[in-house]
């Protein structure tokens, strides 16, 4: 069951205080709470009907507040609250919801206006959800082993829960995710019959993508059972089962040597504190000739994840910065030989998903429930909104052992219109 | 005068002790050195005719000791001394230099084995080039004020003294330079009428061609009176100076307002300390859709900077690791668009300019003496072997203010074959 949302609004009390009146306090509490969030151009109408707006201006969308309740919860904590007020349909939005947002992150850039109770909040959700090994176990499990069904809904037909690279942006997501696995293996250039070892592999696309179009042997590492049971049979039906081995198991088991080391969309839930550890996983798993690749939703300065996603979506979760990951490697000496963001790829993304799940919407009802619906739309469109506005980062991070001369002598290879596999096999042994 | 290098050998003493013998314990002596140093596959060749070797395989190079204070300076401290008695004379390599600084420096990867007096060498060097507003005045006329007309003989024409970029390994050395000036405006997507501040711009070569192709207007900092007063001629001569304004003042001088913040090669020599301050005067100095573009030498793990270089060539350098480097981006929030490491390109570029350095040899030497020349090869044979062997990295850092969107959609604009400036504009407006 994702989220475990309750209502928690106590009608009885309500009604006692006369739940149609609006006092001046509640008002000032609101004007306050608006201030707080730097006066984003919303109206917030109030359970009297009553609506209060930061400015003459036309507002850019309406947030209803169905009663006093709700009011004094966001006033509490906007962030948690915010969102479970919108799933259980006590906060109802009137307009468009990703413009809404929008606004309020825009507003919201100076974070340290967070009040004494949103941060006990955020303290208490991160060490609630702590990424040990058990931890990260329960962590995974919340999100990634809803069944599989849902998410055939909205993902694209290979089930990549990624950030999509779309060369270009008109590109359906279909194409985008496959642009994705191809670009991504060409970043760190897989030889054929290069051993790989992934750490977080999702439903398996990449292990299988990779296996077959650049001819390497995998071994994949994922903690979602329902992922890796997935994974199993379409690597059996595609007849790939020989060359990738799909292992249940967290990352900081991961055994044996390889030429790469691949991670993508999996450092999120790996949380800063781990990253020297996963440094010497890393280390002690490549060869001296070895190379890797990371992709990870980030962040420009160090700053918790939003604690609403955190606490009903993504427990655990924690989108490090550039130099949170260089824990991960400095410490070890590897270099560093390119970095990517994709941000605006991942907003993209973001909102095909978005699209999609609102076309399964009314199915998505009938699997779960309105609330479930409310609750996903919610973090979608949120986070489709942080990436387009500069909150989220998407970093795609390629590095090497530090004498690995064997590098392509630029990245023109990864631009050229007629590259496939071979051509750029070729051209590395041309310069090499 | 550069270096400023003493022999310090007091030969005297040396008579006394019976010159030509070799005692036990010097042979004892150099066997510790040459252990300390990773037992590199070198033949040492002692004052008596006598040659050490690590291994029975023939050596890469051999080393004469012209003396036993020559070796007992060395096993106090090697990393200084070396370059010392190189320059003096006292120690003479047959063989080829860079392949011999290739084993020392793959033998000496692990640097925990350096010396006490290494140590403390090291850090009084640190304490006494401190990068101060001051100091940096000192360390900088001590590199880059020496005639122009040494650095005329063996760089570009234009005088470039960064990295390089050679879209094809066998591009000469002029065209990897303005290749790598297009490149570097490309990266930051200059635009006609644009306002351009530069951070230590050497002889004015990247300013010029910044006010000449991309049609913005640029104000360039540095504090070497000798290049600004060349690179001020040069924009009278070129007709481009009231699009360049050329100022002789420190880069935490900078005022004014700007939408792009270049700098090529001065992070080196601002030192870690004061990255922090660098971060205040990028975000004071860029407007609200400002971006920049930061290329540097850097470390894969933090390191000073060879001692003897920093003594007699370098005083003040320090390579950053990219986390010494975010501390730059992290505090005010600017987002890193994209990381290349182009160390081979450094390689490269610094092979031509010691192929350049040894057919003006003669020439050199009667500018200054054969001392000058054996340190200058020493330094640019040196670091040529340090970006081979992956001892150095030359970053290349794309940044913007976090919530620009107007970015290319992806990377490939900088590999097209057709690319012009023109062409590069038409394709971001088209994007965004």
């Amino acid at each position: 069951m994702i989220g475990g949302v309750s209502t928690g609004v106590n009608t009885q009390t309500m009604t006692m205080l006369g739940a149609n009146r609006v006092y001046p306090i509640e008002k000032r509490l609101l004007r306050a709470l608006l201030s707080r969030s730097g006066n984003p151009p919303l109206g917030i109408v109030l359970w009297n009907g009553e609506e209060v707006r930061t400015s003459h201006d036309p507002p850019v969308a309406r947030i209803h507040l169905e009663d006093r309740g709700t009011l004094l919860k966001l006033a509490s904590d906007p962030e948690i609250h915010f969102g479970d007020a919108y799933t259980d349909g006590r906060v109802k939005i009137e307009g468009d919801l990703c413009a809404l947002l929008e606004a309020v992150y825009c507003g919201m850039q100076d974070r340290a206006k967070r009040g004494v109770c949103a941060m006990l909040n955020s303290r208490w959700l991160d060490r609630r959800h702590n990424n040990t090994l058990r931890g990260s176990r329960r962590n995974i499990h919340h999100h990634y082993d809803i069944h599989t069904d849902f998410y055939k809904l909205w993902l694209d037909p290979q089930l990549l829960y990624t950030c999509a690279y779309y060369p270009s942006p008109s590109d359906s997501l279909e194409d985008a995710q496959v642009a994705k696995m191809h670009y991504v293996c060409r970043k760190v250039r897989l030889q054929p019959g290069e051993q790989v070892v992934e750490a977080g592999c999702g439903w398996g696309a990449l292990a299988l993508h990779m296996a077959r179009h650049y001819g390497v042997r995998v071994r994949a590492f994922n903690i979602s059972h329902e992922q890796i049971v997935y994974a199993r049979r379409r690597a059996v039906e595609e007849g790939l089962s020989h060359r990738v081995e799909f292992v249940e198991d967290d990352y900081r088991n991961i055994a044996g040597k390889y030429d790469v080391f691949m991670s993508v969309g999996m450092l999120e839930h790996v949380g800063t504190g781990n990253f020297r550890e996963l440094g010497k996983v890393i280390d002690r798993s490549l060869h001296s000739t070895g190379r890797g690749f990371l992709h990870s939703i980030g962040r420009n300065t160090p700053e918790a994840l939003n604690a609403w996603v955190r606490k009903r979506v993504f427990p655990g979760a924690q989108p490090p910065t550039l130099r949170h990951m260089m824990e991960i490697f400095e410490p070890r000496g590897f270099s560093i030989l390119d970095v990517e963001n994709l941000r605006l790829h991942y907003a993209r993304t973001l909102e095909h998903w978005l699209e999609r799940f609102e076309k399964s919407a009314r199915e998505i009802a009938r699997m779960f429930d309105e609330r479930f619906v409310r609750a996903w739309r919610l973090y979608l469109a949120g986070s489709a909104t942080a990436f387009r506005v500069g909150t989220l980062q998407l970093f795609q991070i390629v590095f090497a052992r530090p004498a690995l001369n064997r590098l392509p002598w630029t990245r023109g290879y990864l631009y050229e219109h007629d590259a496939t596999p071979q051509r750029e096999q070729e051209w590395i042994r041309a310069i090499s």
